[in-house]
């Protein structure tokens, strides 16, 4: 990236000289792969194709596959890991070349890695465990030994080498996935885009123009462009979720405290208020349930308090009672922002679609998002953001756009009271209450005699925006206030072109704006379905039933184990 | 008890008006059952029995049942409700007579409600659930609809009329059980004895000089003296258990969230850094049991948000799954308070008994259990304890001496910021850390190979204290701090005189001071045994192991449900 070291005294600042040496340090780590290496030479604005041009038709073929099918071929040695990690490694070189996905790449480790695990195959016969050899990529802030953890500051370049995994690392390794990078997060976290002033920022490999969301875009960004078949990333507002919308795949946020979350470095550490979920970004449904189970056949509530002692229930998650006959409410408009016309056409569909195949479909009256909003962007700035300047400002850098969006929620207040957190604890509890009432109360509206069974919904109010656009969280973080579990999956590529009627707030005139069909060419399509807390196996069997009632859709999920 | 309405003109201050109005609203509510009324004529200490002199042969067969006997009973219409609640409520009005355990008292609507209950089983035949004319109390910060929940706080009497019922509360109705009194809780609830600025002080009623315990101590006294056979009380540091302990009950606090905790009034609402406990007062140990079971398969997670949808697992709450062989660890002394003899000779009986019968006992080694108490006072006064002051200054209300006593950590220190209180919650998250390793651990020194299953201690450094000298909660707090579920049953009465060891600090000198067998004459001796996180199901299968290991121990238990 940084060719001539002049440029370290052209820095103005001491911050540009810490990036500069942070991706410097990633040039270096990718100058071992020149052959893979990719520039963008013509001006083209979808990049998603590049990596499997630099692959051999067996390498395109593994890296088509998800991690279900993949775990299967290593385990039959139809395919050696080293093989697997190879061709993911190489696809993610070039996704890092087109997408600027990555932050600590260590393939070679990896590929040694492989090879034991090849040979322990070959001597013992057996897998290490159910992802025997599959690679597996890791958000930037969720640690892992050994490796410097810089979470998109500039001031904690260098700062937070990592002495321990976080616990989701440690179980991934003993079911014997193979690590091989790091990616992409946004400064904060706290954002849905995915840019810092370490790396810049990520692009959506559909549509270079458009963000591939965030705070997971590295993951997304990398996993559509066929450079890990699975992806580890974080979400408190739609950070798992939207990313993986906005980039065409699957992305799961459980309840709080059933999948593991310890081990991962965010400002804020400490906060009760509303808590974080670590989660997976696929390329398959089935992939989703494949790293619940694995989580949660590691019992990691023996080793992480805060979890809840709920074990996989892979019954259920098959669809193990499940009534024939679903209730599906379906959620047009949240009151704030209409979506765009792709996702109201998208949402039609699968309603059209879930009747002709004899499920129950009402609408979702939405509860009042902007209320949901204006409490959950209290609760995660407690301290008036605070720390977040604090930390930005001991290194010296700025605010990228999208931080300063969300911290401008805060300005001017400062922090609440002791007696105030409790009162915005008590109205989350109340908001939480209502939201539940409301739930159950659908019962008088449905055929089937129970309320709902889970709520189709857009994932966001338009496709992946253009840059430093995105401004209405409401239809991804409605679902951490209420902590259910919600998950992402893709319908389709961008095509239609309709008007959208009047604004009726300025958060919807600033989004409707932003509409021009052009604007989102060939951005992925991608819906959210939700359900009860605590109820994630049957979130999964839900999906099933919805995904398979729209029958050409297009999906790995296809693929049969072998 | 205010006979001479003079009185009212004597009060010096505003606050003792009303303190004095809500005696009178209790004895008018007393004077309808003039002819139970027991005044305590010779100086005693031990008024335990004189309740059951006030009842008929058959009603004292009656109080003597446990809830699980006297359901299957009204359901064989071996007694009615009438007849079975008539009993109760005979017994409980002596019982405040002689301890001062009940607040608001409604026994005629109670015995029109049992009389309803028996109609409907005579004319269906049905019961309307498990607790089917089963009488139940209640502690006063526990909403009941239509009824004042004064709370130990003078400022809050006649202004907290609840609109509703607590979530419990409403649960135990529709299970049929008949609410008849509530019952005392101390001024702040945050005492583990029960006096208050209303009602005055609530005694054992063992011992009258000694505390019934807090801050369930109306439960606690009332059950003891067979004025109810099922309680319910709430626990956040040892409010149910110390109680329970000090009377010779049962008594369960499970893991947060487990059990409905939604409906109640008390100070510091809406704090999360750490979370109390809704939960049962019994005379026997599968009434906890029971309890848990009508909670749980009511299914309260449909109702309030923050329940585990964790259904209650009878099969192993009754032994299923649970290895022949279990592995106990034994707290004989938490390093900062040795237990008074009677406790230590009891641990003895029971480590003896458990080898005997088979089972693996080893010591456990006390994590810090003074660092526990530390934070856990902190987390529980967030704010300075300034709420607490303002509430009794608002009513002019002085602080009894139990008040003042936990008041006074925090004296002089103001409010914690919110990074403060992030840094508090990360220290009670690597305590609980800690713990977990701790116990894992102990698999190296089991003879089962398995970590150890339940750890067997002492629920407080002393039998029931005497008045106002509760000085060390580190052996109920420390499972709070922990959230683990922990259960005290009753092992016998007081009765042996050693010496002490030499105290080791000042917490230690000032309980040894109190130390003479006399002091604590008739007291009841507990201890506590305490499980796995959201394991409640198991910590009472072994329970029901751990008490039949001693054989001549006396029990409800032992009375065969008909």
């Amino acid at each position: 990236m940084v060719k001539d070291p002049s440029f370290y005294s052209a820095c103005e600042h001491e911050w540009e000289r810490i990036a500069l040496q942070k991706r410097n340090d990633r040039e270096n780590a990718l100058a071992k792969f020149a052959n893979w290496r990719t520039k963008v030479l013509e001006p083209t604005s979808d990049v998603s194709q590049l990596p499997l041009q630099k692959l051999t038709d067996r390498e395109r073929n593994i890296v088509k596959y998800d991690a279900t099918v993949l775990a299967d071929l290593i385990r039959k040695r139809v395919y050696t890991s080293v093989e697997v990690v190879f061709a993911f490694a190489k696809a993610a070189v070039v996704a890092q070349d087109v997408t600027n996905c990555l932050t600590e790449i260590f393939i070679e480790e990896a590929l040694d890695r492989a090879q034991e695990l090849d040979q322990h195959l070959e001597v013992s016969g057996n897998v290490v465990g159910p992802l025997h050899g599959v690679p597996v990529s890791i958000k930037d802030h969720i640690k892992i030994k050994g490796l410097d953890t810089s979470t998109g500051y500039i001031g904690w370049a260098y700062k937070e080498c990592a002495d321990k995994d976080a616990v989701v690392v440690d179980i991934l390794r003993k079911a014997g996935a193979v690590l091989f990078v790091k990616t992409q997060n946004p400064q904060s976290l706290l954002s849905l885009e995915t840019n810092n002033n370490i790396y810049g920022r990520t692009t959506n490999p559909f549509n270079t123009k458009l963000t591939s969301g965030g705070s997971s875009g590295g993951e997304s960004a990398l996993i559509a462009c066929h450079g890990s078949p699975l992806g580890v990333g974080t979400d408190i507002g739609g950070s798992i979720r939207v990313p993986a919308a906005h980039c065409g795949l699957y992305g799961l946020k459980g309840s709080v405290a059933r999948l593991p979350h310890a081990g991962l470095l965010g400002s804020h550490d400490g906060m009760d208020a509303i808590v974080g979920c670590v989660g997976p970004l696929a390329t398959s449904a089935r992939d989703l349930e494949l790293f619940c189970r694995v989580m949660l056949d590691a019992q990691p509530w023996l080793v992480e308090p805060p979890l809840l002692e709920m074990p996989w229930n892979k019954a259920v998650a098959r669809g193990h009672g499940l009534p024939e006959k679903l209730s599906i409410a379906i959620l047009w408009d949240d009151g704030v922002v209409t979506p765009d016309p792709p996702i109201t056409l998208a949402l039609k569909q699968y309603r059209d679609a879930l009747i002709v195949a004899g499920h129950d479909v009402i609408d979702w009256q939405p509860l009042n998002h902007k209320e949901g909003w204006d409490l959950i962007v209290k609760l995660y700035l407690l301290d008036g953001g605070a720390e977040y300047h604090e930390t930005m400002q001991k290194s010296g850098e700025p605010a990228v756009q999208q931080t300063a969006w969300i911290l401008n929620h805060a300005r001017g207040r400062g922090e609440y009271t002791v007696a105030e957190i409790f009162r915005l604890n008590l109205e989350r509890e109340a908001f939480r209450a209502k939201a539940l009432m409301h739930w159950n109360v659908t019962q008088q509206r449905t055929s089937t005699g129970r309320p709902v069974d889970a709520i189709l919904c857009p994932i966001a109010p338009t496709l992946a925006p253009p840059h430093d656009t995105t401004s209405w969280w409401g239809y991804s973080s409605h679902w951490n206030v209420l902590d259910l579990p919600a998950v992402v999956f893709p319908v389709g590529r961008h095509k239609v072109d309709e008007a959208l009627p009047q604004s009726r707030n300025g958060i919807e005139r600033a989004i409707f704006t932003e509409w021009q069909s052009s604007t989102y060419d060939n951005a992925p399509v991608s819906l959210q379905l939700v359900g009860r807390r605590h109820n994630e196996e049957r979130l999964l069997a839900m999906l099933n039933v919805v995904e398979n009632v729209v029958s050409d859709r297009t999906s790995n999920q296809s693929a049969e184990v072998m």
